[in-house]
């Protein structure tokens, strides 16, 4: 398969019916569960936590490319990222993270913030739909918890 | 396989005999050719060009995590990025960019910028490996002196 038709893909990126725009503030969606809204954008908890403490931070409006944010909105969104991966860093210990922004099907900027263990291969290269590890509700709510509490402002 | 040893990633996440710094500044390496010097990094071109325009934008300094970055230098690397981005966007009009910051074996941080076309499958995972195109001396340099007029200083 090829990418998308053009026709569609300039309405995708220009934000028509965009599913990031429509459900990145829920609490829930099929994909993932609100943390907390940061200063530009929404932390999300991955609904399939193969890898414990896989994030999602999405920017709060639409746009499809890095280089159409201006420079405090750029700061602003990579500050929500770091202050992410710091969450996960001190609550799940990973060895490494993984900061991942594509958007292929939903071009909206978001990062994937992806923990590696000691238990992943260096080497294999890196698949986010890997596995499928969908918590109970009170486990998924415990992560919740916890992110939310270490992403609170000082 | 499994992750690196502990003692060793210890090793290689504080910066002993990291192999980015000692050779993303040089004008050749085995993995990519140096574009230009930004404000905190070095914009490289990677010498695998099976997708157009793709580039490794390496921080100035040792760091593994974005967390360890203090707020000026992660603004100013990801500024660095969209430059980047941008420069690629404008030569050779992908479709996407994808920015991918991984560091399984060099954890020093840098950001894969990776672009997309219409001949690429949207749903396909991501591999930077994919494919080997090798270019020649003189198509590999149109593509250095093109994407370094691009990102020189205004």
């Amino acid at each position: 398969m090829a990418w998308w038709p053009r026709d569609k893909w300039v309405e995708m990126r220009s934000g028509t019916d965009c599913p990031m725009c429509a459900d990145a503030h829920l609490p829930s969606n099929p994909a993932s569960d609100l943390i907390t809204k940061l200063s530009t954008s929404y932390a999300r908890l991955a609904r399939n936590q193969t890898a414990a403490g896989y994030c999602v931070v999405i920017l709060n409006r639409h746009a499809a490319e890095l280089h159409e944010l201006e420079a405090g909105e750029l700061a602003g969104f990579w500050s929500d990222v770091a202050r992410v991966g710091a969450a996960i860093h001190a609550e799940f210990s990973p060895v490494k993270l993984d900061y991942l922004v594509m958007g292929h099907r939903a071009p909206h900027i978001h990062c994937h913030v992806y923990p590696q263990y000691e238990d992943d291969d260096p080497f294999l290269n890196v698949d986010i739909s890997r596995g499928e590890s969908i918590l109970g509700g009170a486990e998924q709510e415990d992560r919740l918890r916890a992110l939310r509490n270490r992403l609170r402002p000082d």
